[in-house]
């Protein structure tokens, strides 16, 4: 019995690109979808019924986030993520190998997975993001805590142990996260490490009714990605193989779709792909085009708490003064929560009283048009109009 | 004609007390009943849907918030308040008269309408707060914006012309709210002034489907609260008089019973009367047993976000570390949102974390608490039972 089973509904016209069927302990996903970020057990702002009512159908929490607070003995003993947070659907945990590095590194930096020239600039120089607050052995990582500086330690073992206290649906396997412009010698040696890590988690992993999926490395190489991809996708232990596959990394924005094609060209089809921390519209196309199935990212949350909205035509902020009288939803045609009862005015007016229903609304809508976007995408590899439909939205999507 | 309806429905045998119901234009409020707070046009961190579904019937919001930002020419040109803040239901604004004066002097302070002896003292020496940002004579008051320092001048017309463009179904008469500590001599002159302003809001204010509520001050005077109550009681304008009237005025705790009590012991029994700011627990059985209808309070919205979250047995600081790892909700048989889905140790992390959504519960469970507690009240009152329970209840509540 596998803890997931994935079927293919029917692919893109010679393409990777593919829309399937997730069946986990916690229902089906249809994809592609793009699976709602709960870093600490919370999708920021929004209760789980709201979360049910922009469409979500499932959660990614995070196991370094969750670990630190409020500790994942306490999230098994009130009976798991789900239970814990009151999601009733699938759930997802990262390994927090991501956070490790990043959060180690640049403490009070955000480092994006789709960075910018300037974020990458800073981390050039070394392998692990400068590596100043997370120290790398064979064995494992000891790190720093991002809240209050304590020392901590992550090994391969560890991180599924933690995994399976928070008990997720899917898991991912521990892997080292390397600076997208760390000099090639060195994404291979942490690609090296990260696929002996990822035999001691499929060798540690334990838990019968949770999945649990390789993480592809590699950087923008493409010999070390598709190698990364050979390896994990053979990687066998006393029978064991991955349910499915993570394909992680900061990645260059231009890179991005190449990277994810070799890959998906090499992994085996009938397991699913989850492409980790990716969300704005135009890299979901690029992702399911190339293969991708799952998507999980905190920009639409982050952005919306910011006040930028998606809409059709690309971001607004709604603080903008052109908006302070505008009695027009957001979207003309959206159907979430914020676009059906309440005006730009009143919105922008939130975030002018710095009132925080306004970030409610902006996590709201963001998460509703991207939710539903993806959900588009499906439908359009369904009806076999995929291409025109990323014409038509990437045409007027600025 | 009459903006809204009052019918007494029943009365607490031998007091002052009732249970009624008044219809405004946009529906019935059953008294006795709490008014949520909004007072920036949101009910702090919540959708309508949930204050809605928390069992909220109407909304209270601040004309000097709203005239600041978003402006009451906007509020106007989006249907009004209401429309505006997507509330269908009835919807007060008190007239800025309490903010002009205690954000006007006390900038970065809190005033609350029930002082503590500590606040009280800071605002002995002089009339109205210390009015070291507010500057009153006999046609109005200049002050300086909370947000910006910028000068602004209200008088009664204006207050009357603001609240008719904000458009709620009941407002209040602009009145000079004083120190509940300040000399006597100040509060008769002030008192005397808010009937002169009572008089001219009478006179300016035509809007005919909107209740206009006289506002009873006089401090902790018995003399001067009886004859504020009769004053008004009696004010009329070519033939128009008060549709309701609102007890104003910071309290000293002790007083605030005895005060109301020599109010309500003179006003017309056929109309309803607000009690201004007040919505504790034990100061709510006290202000329905003295015979006022209305309340309003920003407390269980503020508490909550805080994380003290109100209980039966009193209230409780959720981050308190006995409750970090209990898995009972906050309140046993509460019926809200956060009670039938989330246990104090989630509750309690998203407060550690600092997560958005610890405060949103807090505010639905206690408004839920708050809310519903009057409406047991009023239920109380029907059956004919009031003394018994609030002997019960309060037995409890510490």
């Amino acid at each position: 019995m596998k803890p997931v089973k994935f079927t293919i509904d029917k692919k893109i016209s010679g393409g990777l690109g593919r829309a399937g069927t997730i069946i986990t302990p916690h229902g089906a996903l249809e994809t592609p979808v793009f699976i709602v970020v709960g870093t600490k057990g919370s999708v920021k702002s929004l209760t789980t019924e709201q979360v049910l009512g922009l469409g979500g159908q499932s959660v990614l929490a995070n196991t370094y986030h969750l670990y630190l607070e409020p500790g994942d003995e306490l999230v098994k003993n009130s009976g798991g993520l789900g239970k814990f947070m009151n999601w009733e659907g699938p759930t997802f945990t990262d390994s927090g190998g991501f956070q490790v590095f990043s959060l180690g590194a640049a403490m009070g930096k955000s480092v994006g997975k789709i960075a910018t020239g300037e974020e990458i600039a800073e981390y050039t120089d070394e392998g692990n993001f400068g590596g100043k607050l997370a120290q790398i052995d064979e064995e494992g990582v000891t790190f720093r805590s991002f809240m209050n500086g304590s020392e901590h330690r992550f090994t391969p073992e560890r991180s599924m142990e933690i995994q399976q206290n928070l008990g997720a649906d899917i898991i991912f396997a521990f892997d080292e996260c390397t600076s997208p412009m760390a000099p090639k010698e060195y994404q291979m040696q942490a690609m090296e490490r990260t696929h002996r890590w990822a035999k001691r988690c499929l060798e540690s992993h334990s838990k019968i009714d949770q999945a649990l999926f390789g993480v592809i490395q590699g950087g923008r190489f493409e010999d070390l990605r598709k190698e990364s991809a050979k390896v994990l996708a053979g990687l066998e232990v006393n029978g064991k193989t991955f349910d499915g596959f993570g394909i992680g990394g900061s990645f260059v924005k231009e890179d991005m779709a190449t990277a994810v094609r070799w890959v998906n060209e090499i992994l085996p089809e009938d397991k699913p792909r989850h492409l980790l921390g990716v969300g704005e519209p135009e890299d979901l196309f690029l992702g399911v085009e190339n293969g991708c199935d799952t998507f999980d990212c905190v920009a639409p949350t982050r952005q919306g708490r910011n006040g930028n909205f998606y809409t059709n035509e690309g971001r607004i902020i709604i603080q903008n003064s052109k908006f302070r009288e505008d009695l027009s939803p957001v979207e003309k045609d959206c159907g979430c929560y914020a676009c059906k009862n309440f005006s730009k005015a009143y919105i922008a007016h939130l975030f002018r009283a710095k009132e925080m229903l306004g970030p409610t609304l902006g996590s709201i809508h963001n998460l509703y048009f991207i939710v539903n976007l993806v959900k588009k995408i499906r439908q359009s590899i369904l009806d076999g109009n995929f291409p025109q439909f990323k014409e038509e939205f990437l045409g007027k999507y600025r």
